[in-house]
């Protein structure tokens, strides 16, 4: 069977990955080293996402806010000296002016040179926390419950679009607490807002858990997180919440008089989902004509390509197709108003159509005189696209029906994505495993879809941990999370031997 | 009479605005240089400003973007060979990691300096013209019209919240066109969106025209404008579209072919709007008792405030609020449910009104336990506080009557903010000064409220355009612009006596 992508999956993983950006024209290289292009396609989702992921960050209490890009060097040497792990690949400015090198080019100015280097921040903890402590002085200031949309930079050496990229965006949770019990309460909230935001608005099944003491944000107390399976069955991390304790707040000061007039330090959290999870988007809906997007976070969930031919009824079919659009707007689904867009750009209808397929419009309707002639419509929808013949699976139906139909069908359409990822998500996870060798063998090279294994912890630390990491090396193999609602295994951890006490998923990851 | 702000604007307007942002809570300083903290009710109305600008600007057919932080420094190298008047204030990134400086602190790894320099966007022309000329090859791929959200950073020496800080955030459009007249028109179209943005959604009256020469953005071939008088009757330059010609698109080889087969360099356009102009809102709305906030913008419309005396109506009191609150968020103002807050911290309830005062909610409602009884609402308007005897002009209603009549309300004080400010700014502008005496004499140190003086204009260039802007320097005057239909003049040009072609707005400007 032929598709649109020059590569399937099963022939290169990796290079499918990059023909869906490019083909869906998702992103691009931008020319800046690390840095992406996220073309109108690619930012509708996300600014889809947003806005959903915003509404559920909102309706549990929190506020934005806009803090700065640059963060004084100082800031990170005080976080250094608190933090174990502080990562140091930082864009650092130094300079503040360009003047001409004499040789008809630019150059930094050597006397714009900044007293203090600025960082270009990798995560706003520090100036966050600097404002906490200025903002809270009493048990009446808090909680103190906010957030903030923002482009973060972190150098990376080796780039993927989307996946990692130097400069990304995300949205990333700051919060402050009068006592441990309500931080870590409000670390498992925004959990759910991750977990419920992936399963509902973008039709991803995750598993949510807590992450191992080794794989902890530096200087969280707890880090939970959810993970989705890519359709390669490897691990995407897709959001985290970070219970901190004290550990921020004492680094940067942030205390508060109790209502029994004690000073306290404030209990902290944070918590933050990126343009990662479009990488998770692609790599979970996606197929081999494509990219699917889930109808809740399509920019365009109903896109009408009229089939003209340069003839005297051309008229009459876009004037037809201009009145599906006003009368497709006027329905609703998943509670808005259904987004349709009438694509009149003067190319083949054919290679609107699978421009349309590859971009993973939910629902492609295409109106020719015929369909005119009998008031009807032909559609397609992207997550069937063909019979169990190969053909291309359209159907005709008369306007009004379709027009009555199409909310419960774009609601059909976001339920099989999500039904078809949870079945593989399902699928995928291995219970069954007991020893090391079954475990080599599993995820042995030449295995296409090894899945992950879930598997009896006794939550080892320290050296113990350090010695179950060592052995997971060999097989590119990592601990995700121990899952929530796992169950409290039977027997001995499978890597230690002691009594079990949880369960942990291993698995590839990106 | 007594005011809620410290400071008053005759006494002193530059403190008074500092009072409104510190009062108001809109922002803060950050500790980092030219940085600003932005606040949730300052962010909160930069969120309602972009959702419904945001709208405007898709509604025009523009999709939004996003493109690289950095750029590299080459690109400006292109851009300072073509473009007259380039700025040089700018941060520069010349290392990607930071590492101990064996004194206990961090710097900058000199084993990590970059090959190239980047420089944080202080606009993106550069950048976007280089994916503009990898996306256009054909007529068929134009117009292209796109939008980014993003923050940029220009260094300057001297900050001012909001009016002039080193990283602020706007949205900048970017089009290609292939013919000048179908750029010209989008470059006027912009304009019209940015006036009707201001007038309609912000309440704020303002005079649409065409900069002069030595007011365009470097390499412009002409530059329009939004200016707004503020409260001290200087001009705010509050959004910009600029039709660039082919400046931009020679400099970054952006070329297509035409439908006759012709290669030919496409027309461009640039427009922006940017956290600048809540520094406007400020200025335009605020008064002696803080900011006032129109409600299209305000990010809760309604604020309840419940009298609570920790006594048993308590109960009662919060009940009934709560009920208010969820049926206020069933009527609908501005086609959007109204949005409600119910402000439940801490607080003594007087300190909560005046709270709100001074962040300019527009509605104020306040219930006791009278209130309950009485099956009533008594509420504040922040636009009309006082009664002509200087009392505090209360309300008091049934709350059905207030319920039904909450849309009507808001829609008055929206209406009422900007007849307001369209008097002050109407009121403001001198057409009748002749002769430079006169406007040195209306201009003079110690005039409160000069205004804006309209003058008319034969558009001289050159060193004759020079030579009025040097008149001009001693009064700190400046051209804003050519307003939009004032007319064609009759009469000499004020300055070189030669026959008039249009108006010319004169003002001290922020």
């Amino acid at each position: 069977m032929k598709h649109a992508l020059p590569v399937t999956r099963d022939q290169d993983f990796a290079a499918w990955y990059q023909a869906v950006i490019a083909e869906a024209d998702l992103a691009e290289e931008s020319g800046v080293r690390g840095c992406m292009v996220i073309r109108p396609w690619g930012y509708g989702i996300w600014e889809r996402m947003q806005r959903l992921l915003d509404d559920a960050i909102k309706a549990t209490g929190h506020e934005n806010c806009y803090f700065p890009l640059f963060i004084p060097l100082s800031y990170f040497e005080k976080e250094a000296q608190h933090v174990e792990g502080f990562a140091k690949e930082m864009a650092v400015v130094t300079h503040h002016r360009l003047i001409a090198d004499g040789k008809g080019g630019l150059m930094p100015d050597p006397a714009a040179k900044l007293e203090e280097p600025l960082i270009v921040r990798p995560t706003s903890e520090t100036v966050i926390g600097a404002a906490f402590a200025r903002w809270i002085q009493s048990w009446r200031d808090l909680p103190v419950l906010i957030n903030q949309w923002a482009n973060v930079v972190r150098w990376e050496m080796r780039t993927r679009m989307f996946l990692r990229t130097s400069e990304f965006l995300w949205q990333e949770g700051h919060t402050a607490h009068a006592t441990a019990a309500e931080a870590q309460e409000e670390t498992l909230r925004m959990l759910e807002v991750y977990r419920s935001f992936a399963e509902d608005c973008m039709a991803m099944p995750v598993v949510a858990g807590e992450k191992p003491e080794n794989e902890r944000f530096p200087g969280a107390v707890e880090t939970w997180s959810i993970e989705a399976m890519m359709g390669d069955g490897k691990a995407l991390q897709a959001g985290t919440s970070h219970f901190l304790g004290t550990n921020f707040s004492s680094a940067q000061n942030i205390r508060f008089q109790s209502a029994e007039g004690q000073l306290e330090l404030a209990q902290t959290t944070s918590w933050g989902m990126s343009t990662r999870m479009i990488g998770g988007l692609i790599m979970v809906h996606g197929d081999d004509d494509g990219l699917r997007v889930p109808p809740r976070v399509a920019p365009w969930q109903v896109v009408i390509v009229p089939l003209l031919r340069d003839g005297p009824d051309d008229g009459g079919i876009v004037s037809y197709c201009k009145q599906l659009q006003v009368e497709l707007a006027r329905q609703t689904a998943f509670g808005e108003p259904v987004r349709a867009l009438l694509d009149l750009k003067p190319v083949k209808a054919a290679n609107k159509r699978w421009n349309w397929v590859k971009k993973g419009a939910p629902i492609v309707v295409e109106v020719g005189g015929r369909d005119v002639a009998a008031g009807a419509v032909t559609w397609l929808r992207r997550d069937k696209l063909y019979t169990d013949a190969g053909k291309l699976a359209s159907s005709a139906q008369g306007r009004e029906a379709f027009l009555n139909g199409v909310s419960g069908l774009l609601s059909d359409v976001q339920a099989e994505l999500h039904a078809t990822a949870r079945e593989k998500l399902d699928r995928g996870i291995r219970r069954d495993v007991t020893d090391m060798a079954e475990l080599e063998t599993h995820f042995a090279e030449g295995e296409r879809f090894p899945g992950w294994v879930e598997l009896p912890w006794a939550k080892p630390t320290g050296a113990a941990l350090d010695a179950v990491v060592e052995r997971l090396k060999p097989l590119k193999l990592t601990i995700r999370n121990a899952p929530i609602g796992a169950g409290t295994p039977q027997g001995a951890c499978f890597f230690t031997g002691e009594p079990a006490v949880e369960r942990i998923l291993v698995a590839r990851a990106y």
